[in-house]
Formats: structure tokens, C-alpha cells, sequence
């Protein structure tokens, strides 16, 4: 098995990101891989973000892995700068093979440079496995995740 | 009473935001109201970067309450940019006056605005008052939400 590399995303990266986020009986409801066109203009925001850090694994070649890191300052905690973690995906050839474990100390890493204070996340309730997931990687379950499609 | 006034936080609120962050349960475990040097160098950051917003409710000159939204884009869900409220108060004289509502309606409305999909937030899970709240206002408990301190 080849070594593994995490690094930014780059557009050629955007199909193989898009099949992974669509891979997953969440996403299969709402991603479109075979209409990439909205895909494009969105990475584009991310890439001139310089708070935003849209990132894969990959293994020789391949893009096996990704997750989104956003660095968010605020006042809250003595002027902590957080950091969140969106879109965790692992390909479902390398799923069980401590990739998603690497994925996220990376990211929790990465924030530590970065300069946060705090990681945090959300998972959908219905991601058991997730949760104990992310309980075994130092993640506390303290918080109650709301959203509002508009 | 006078009108209300919902606007972008200047670095003269900045008193009157921690002085609301810490008059709560859990803000004045972790806020230093007499102490506001940690807090300049993070507003400087919110008012650098053009995807956050630090936001005030102001009457009669006098601030009263405060949310954060932070404009999040991302490949996720076709390419939908989202937005996320963090450190919403109320000033302690002004609950139960509807402020709340208000504040959160803004933000909803400015996340529409900003061309977002969807406003999320989290929310602590001792807060079970503020969750009958967000229902309340359209928000559905879907996540959970991991924090991991650094």
C-alpha cells in the first residue's frame, strides 16, 4: 500500500470529492455527480477563501479521502478562533482502514497551527457509527446541531 | 420604546458583546469581561474577514443583543453555500421581549440574502429552553455536535 498524502484540493480533484460526497445514503439524495456544473463556481469560493480548506487524502494517484476545515474567529472564549469540520468522506474501498482516524487528526492538527482553540462539528443523528467515531477521537457529544433549509 | 436597529458590530460594541457573552451560565466560565485584551485582535480578524458577520441589536444607543454569522461556501449539496449563527445573547433586561426572534429572523433573512441553503447552528444540550426556541423558529434537531477543546 502506497504512502498516503493529504493536501488542498484542486479542481481536477472536484469529480472524485463529488462521487464520494454522493456515495452515502445521505448524500445519494442530494449531491449530483453525474451534473457537475454546480460543482465548479463553488470551488472556486473555497479557493479564494483563505479560511477555507477544502482537502483530500490521496493514495497513489487515487483520491481516497476528503474534508472540509473552515477557520472561524469570533469573540466567544476570550477571542478563541475555532475551526469546523464539514463533508468527511472516506472512498468505501478504504473504509475500516483507520483512514477517517488520519483524516481527522489531521484536521485537528492542521487547526492546532492554525492557531484555534476549539474543532468542532455535526453529525447527523442518525450516524451512530460517526458518533462513536468521533468520541473515540476526543470529541465530546456536548451540543444539539439545528438546521433550516431556506 | 424605540425603534430597533440591527447592525454590523463596531469595535466600540465590543464592551457592551462581552459583557453580554459572560452574563450566561456557561459565558462566565469562560469570558473575561474586566480583562477585554484578548478580544480586540479577535475582532480585528471578524473585521477582516468578508464572510463573517458580527452583528448588534441596538436601542436607544444602547446594544442589547449580538449573534455571529459566518458564511460558509462549500461543495456539499451541489455546490450550496451555508451559513452558521454562533454567539447569539440577549441582554438580560430585554428577554422575553421577542429580541431573540428578531435577531434570528435577521439572520435567516441576510443568510437568504448572502445566497445561502441553509442557516445551521448548535446549540449546548443543558440549553433545552433555547431548543424549543430554534424549533420553534423552523430549525430542525437533526445533528449532534461534537467539540473537541485543543
Amino acid at each position: 500500500m502506497g504512502d498516503l498524502e493529504i493536501r488542498p484540493a484542486v479542481a481536477e480533484d472536484i469529480p472524485a470529492i463529488v462521487a464520494m460526497l454522493a456515495d452515502d445514503p445521505l448524500g445519494a439524495q442530494r449531491e449530483s455527480p453525474d451534473d457537475l456544473s454546480p460543482y465548479g463556481p463553488a470551488f472556486e469560493r473555497l479557493a479564494q477563501d483563505p479560511n477555507q480548506h477544502l482537502t483530500v487524502a490521496v493514495r497513489e494517484g487515487r483520491v481516497i479521502g476528503t474534508l472540509q476545515l473552515t477557520v472561524i474567529p469570533g469573540l466567544s472564549r476570550k477571542g478563541a478562533t475555532r475551526s469546523i469540520i464539514e463533508a468527511v468522506r472516506v472512498h468505501a474501498d478504504e473504509r475500516g482502514s483507520g483512514l477517517g482516524t488520519q483524516l481527522i487528526e489531521w484536521a485537528v492538527a492542521e487547526s492546532r497551527r492554525l492557531g484555534c482553540h476549539l474543532v468542532q462539528l455535526t453529525s447527523d443523528a442518525s450516524r451512530t457509527d460517526a458518533h462513536r467515531f468521533y468520541e473515540r477521537l476526543g470529541f465530546t457529544a456536548s451540543h444539539v446541531g439545528f438546521k433550516r433549509q431556506l
